[in-house]
């Protein structure tokens, strides 16, 4: 509920997912009485009535204490609760974290939770965090970040990943205070190899990029804006095909609210199907392979 | 001088420009006296002798206190005395910045100059400002950047430009305490049309994006190296050729430094003689346009 694609337009998503994993997860879905009657669920696929919706235009702070009904804030108390292991919301992003910030604890040696993300390099994946829930995070919240990154691609398969922190240089006195007293922070931190500046992230080398919200939301947003000119320009090429899958974001299971107790997921506003369907299957992997429980072990 | 391509490759683009302009324009080389020898100049290309070279690796403030007489150096000076109106470099950015700052004296109402650059869009080009020299800036120094990048795309020919804030989102109260307060600063000022994300910027109807330098630089280098992973995918696809054009780098005039009483442009630092090239053109374009008076008249 409360995205741009209609809900049962995304319904297929569930169902996909569904057919795919069987009994290995136990999908419910969190929406209003009328679309779940619309949508003839088969009794495997579970369903919580919400009788209502937080819309996009709504101000977050606002909208999550009137609406504790909403189909986003029963998902997060079902996190809360444990009925849920992952929660994955296509709504208002400012709603969700604060929904999520507000109902569920920070994990332990965590200050400030984080939004993660996945972007295309020239190797492999890079996860991006934060992308933007803190505007601007203490010089401490960057090693902590770099805890939940390296948390999230060691469950992506990834033994020993390097760490990055994105900068205007790469030499340790480059950029801001609160930079320079990260890097002296994380010098010697598990997997850091040091500054990286925008350009040289995507040659393949950073599998942890840390950053500040601000910042993060710029370099993710600038990534997504050039990659939409170039593909734009390119529409009808046919060999696109393949480079379309790799940096479109319909592909990429969308951001991750890191740090609190259970999983969040924040598919973007105009999330179609197969955005959707992508965004609970990286949920299901990383309820699998414990991300929760490998940030703790990054941070003791 | 100074930068990743021999000086005698580089000179190429001097060449190609003076018979393009031809009286239009006097043309002047700063260069060691073995490379000027080496070059067998015509008597219509001016030429100075430089005794010393300031490196990329060197410390810029460092570098420019002890060698006065480097090539780059020469070059400021001549801005200094009027003997140049506009001056090129692929050299040491940090050193030309330093250079620049300490020898010339700023615009009236110039507290900080900026870096500015012109990045491509679904439209026509956007110019981007500050990317790089003020990590820190001040609300009211957006509101001089704004001026300056309305002042340069008046020179390339718009008559009514457009400025927009980069920022993580479209309402005022969003981005840094700064951003807020320039937020409040620039409405009403001349083409402001609010707040714009990384991933709108793109779409053509930002004529001048203010943002401070940190974020700028990211900015730029993002898309830089998003771009690379696009075009080095695609490297053997024909259709390709109007589009890498179009994006890449060298096709660019480099970063302009705003502010100071003349026209200081830097290249890469692995700029060929096509980049060298659009370098000088777009030095010769401001020139010729009267930048610096229509930052003045931008500031009155």
């Amino acid at each position: 509920m409360g995205g741009d694609t209609p809900p049962d337009v995304l319904f297929s998503a569930v169902l996909k997912l569904h057919k795919e994993l069987g009994d290995a997860a136990s999908l419910t879905i969190f929406a209003t009485p009328e679309i779940i009657t619309s949508l003839k669920l088969s009794p495997s696929i579970r369903h919580v009535h919400a009788e209502e919706v937080i819309t996009m235009e709504e101000d977050p702070l606002f909208a999550v204490r009137r609406k504790q009904n909403a189909s986003m804030s029963r998902g997060i108390h079902s996190l809360c609760d444990h009925s849920l292991d992952a929660f994955v919301s296509v709504g208002n992003t400012g709603a969700l974290l604060a929904n999520a910030m507000l109902s569920l604890p920070k994990l332990p040696g965590i200050e400030r939770p984080a939004l993660l993300t996945l972007m295309p390099t020239m190797k492999h994946e890079m996860a991006v965090l934060d992308v933007g829930a803190n505007i601007s995070p203490k010089a401490e919240d960057f090693v902590q970040f770099a805890a939940m990154g390296i948390a999230y691609q060691k469950c992506l398969g990834i033994s020993t990943p390097t760490v990055g922190l994105l900068n205007i240089g790469a030499e340790a006195k480059k950029g801001t205070p609160e930079l320079k007293k990260a890097y002296q922070l994380l010098s010697g931190q598990e997997g850091f190899i040091g500054n990286v500046e925008g350009r040289d992230a995507f040659k393949g080398d950073v599998d942890v990029l840390v950053t500040d919200g601000f910042t993060g939301n710029v370099f993710l947003k600038t990534a997504e804006g050039i990659a939409t000119v170039i593909l734009d320009q390119l529409e009808r090429t046919a060999a696109l095909e393949p480079i379309r899958a790799k940096l479109h974001y319909t592909e990429y299971p969308g951001a991750i609210l890191c740090g609190v107790e259970g999983i969040v997921i924040k598919c973007h506003g105009d999330a179609t199907a197969t955005t959707l369907y992508h965004g609970m299957k990286g949920a299901y992997a990383l309820v699998k392979n414990q991300f929760l429980t490998k940030i703790r072990l990054q941070l003791q």
